[in-house]
């Protein structure tokens, strides 16, 4: 008998695989070349050439015992220090290794910093559309999602709704910029904004507020926009970091928390995060990897290749008379749906082999997300398919 | 400001962390060869050669994009397979790449586990003494810790103790064989007796009590002693492995949980331990870890260093007459303190450079682990602080 929080989730995870193994069946009738999936995020460019190298070159040169063995929780003093000064060196922060603690990607950084952070019942705000794990990385804390609308012009928080949402139970704000599902990216001006409501909330309740920034698409940027540097707007946030997508490392697990020493409490607050670490059974960060990173902390993966992707994909959408605000960062579309129930329509354009994720799992129903992490090949072949189903709609 | 969970192992960690820092302290003072650390379960033997062979012919020879990528949260389907095998061939079990998930480290797998089984208030028998993360663990989701004391000539779990521990809230017994801290193996004929045991409270109370084998020092046993395989005497059990000593390969973070068919609900639970797996945070084990294993699966490390080390120091401490079961398996010695407080008595060693953990972290006061994962000179070069210290003793 799974305990009753599992239930609830394995009924769920029911129906996303059932989306799953629909679309493995119509590879297997169509022919995988047939079959346009657009529904994963996972990396499409290989990793820099000198990953490779520097594995090879770290298992020739590097002692196996000290290298494959535990090191400190937070990870190997060398490889933070490397972090740490190339952050300062691109946005004049001041950090150094004891403000990073390394973790097995992105995902295990939110699990220790909100466990670090969570009592039971504590609030946490979320700007929709989000990335639907959220909701079980803070409900594994007991704490309570409480959901912020974008506004659908441009992806940004409704400011006033935010405010409005903050509470006296509010114990953190999570964003995500360059954003997942929307590529939209968090200005200068936005941040200064989010950072002054959230002074004004944390004087008035008289505790912190922490900001949580969830950071795997940094650099998947494109037209060198800038995205701003959080800890420089906010003092009390949480840089939660990942090379997944900047260096396509997503299997290898790899990432970092930043914890600034302006944070108030910042000592204990690293103490209690590197704890987390341990005890929720990371232990570590992945050792060798670690080292991957030091050697590989300038490298960038083919950015022209998701850009040329995404003006292909974006030019086929709005050819077709979909609606979508242009990302300027991240790897997919989120594109309206003409009708209302994004649910329906990821249903019909399977009739066209086209797999979609409806926009319902990342609170924000009436829209589709569409990942370009693909072949550009793939996308060119699909683009009789969109227009099939766009034909659907306009004859409606 | 951190969450009341965390306050406390904050404030907890820092004793800790004291006594780390304190050893350090020593090493400046009396220089590196001077002071014996005997605190530490870091594995001191090399990974097999055939790891770094691995690492290197994986690198040239798969794809970057899918061996660095994501894949089924539960582990490559071709990994899982082969360790399926592996168990088949060697404990003439029936496992197939389904009921292998692989995870972040046996620590990752212990938490998936009790993640997936237990309510608030659940409670979870460990056998003292036993590795104090299980405390952090099991609170983690809130299940309340259960302790059956081992009997002291043998350390095995006193029965009758243990089926009077067995309550209608027990979801869950956690062995550890062989075993940290005392190196003892669980034979046959007290699983068989531990499985009576919980078949028939299972029927009196009416739902599953599981049994979670943490086996991370299964293949580090001296003298070919058997250890058993445990889901062959009972069928709701959890196998919980990792590579961390049996190839040292502790900060890669690599290992596996077992779930058997046989078990209650089987599918069920292997989904709901997929999804933890997933939403903790570990996401799946690192990718590259997982070919290597696949690769060196049959691949033992040099156990004779270990044993060298332990017949040294047993023979040292038994000559200075302190009182030690001596060990089958892992890599500790558990000696019994001359005095009974075990805190005291490390505080006495450390005058002699000698740092041991004082047992009452395995809640099981009146005794210190003494590791040896560590260099035969270390153990030579000790001996005559051993002495010294027991010196301490006789004279009183």
């Amino acid at each position: 008998m799974i305990s009753n929080k599992m239930k609830k989730l394995v009924q769920n995870n029911s129906i996303i695989r059932e989306m799953f193994e629909e679309g493995k069946k119509l590879k297997d009738i169509y022919g995988e070349n047939n079959v346009y999936d657009f529904s994963l995020g996972n990396p499409s460019a290989p990793p820099p050439q000198k990953v490779k190298e520097s594995i090879v070159k770290i298992m020739e040169k590097e002692d196996p015992i000290s290298l494959h063995g535990y090191m400190s929780n937070s990870g190997f003093k060398d490889v933070r220090e490397k972090i740490a000064n190339s952050i300062n060196k691109k946005f004049s922060t001041n950090f150094n290794f004891s403000n990073i603690i390394m973790t097995v990607g992105a995902a295990s950084g939110l699990n220790i910093v909100l466990k670090s952070i969570l009592n039971p019942e504590d609030e946490v705000i979320t700007i929709a559309p989000y990335f639907s794990e959220y909701n079980n990385y803070i409900q594994n804390y007991d704490g309570i999602v409480v959901t912020v609308k974008a506004n659908e012009q441009d992806f940004m928080p409704n400011l006033k709704e935010f405010e409005q949402n903050i509470t006296s139970k509010t114990k953190a704000v999570l964003i995500n910029t360059p954003n997942n599902p929307t590529g939209v990216i968090y200005s200068k001006e936005i941040l200064e904004k989010i950072s002054d409501i959230m002074e004004r909330k944390q004087k008035e309740y008289n505790h912190e507020i922490y900001l949580i920034s969830d950071e795997p698409y940094r650099e998947l940027v494109y037209n060198n926009i800038e995205v701003p540097y959080v800890t420089k707007y906010y003092k009390n946030t949480f840089i939660v970091y990942s090379y997944s997508k900047s260096l396509s490392l997503a299997g290898e697990r790899i990432g970092y928390v930043v914890i600034p020493k302006e944070m108030e409490d910042s000592q204990e607050v690293i103490e209690a995060v590197t704890i987390a670490n341990r005890i929720i059974g990371s232990v570590n960060a992945p050792s060798l990897m670690q080292k991957v990173i030091a050697e590989c902390i300038e490298e960038k993966i083919d950015l022209e290749s998701y850009k040329k992707n995404r003006d292909l994909l974006y030019e086929i959408v709005i050819n077709c008379g979909f609606k979508c605000v242009k990302p300027q960062g991240a790897f997919y579309l989120f594109v309206k749906t003409p009708i209302d129930d994004d649910k329906e329509f990821c249903k019909i354009a399977k009739k066209y082999n086209l797999l979609f994720v409806p926009a319902s799992s990342f609170s924000y129903p009436g829209y589709v997300r569409i990942a370009y992490c693909v072949s550009y090949d793939m996308i060119e072949r699909s683009r009789s398919a969109f227009i099939a189903l766009s034909k659907e709609f306009i004859n409606n």
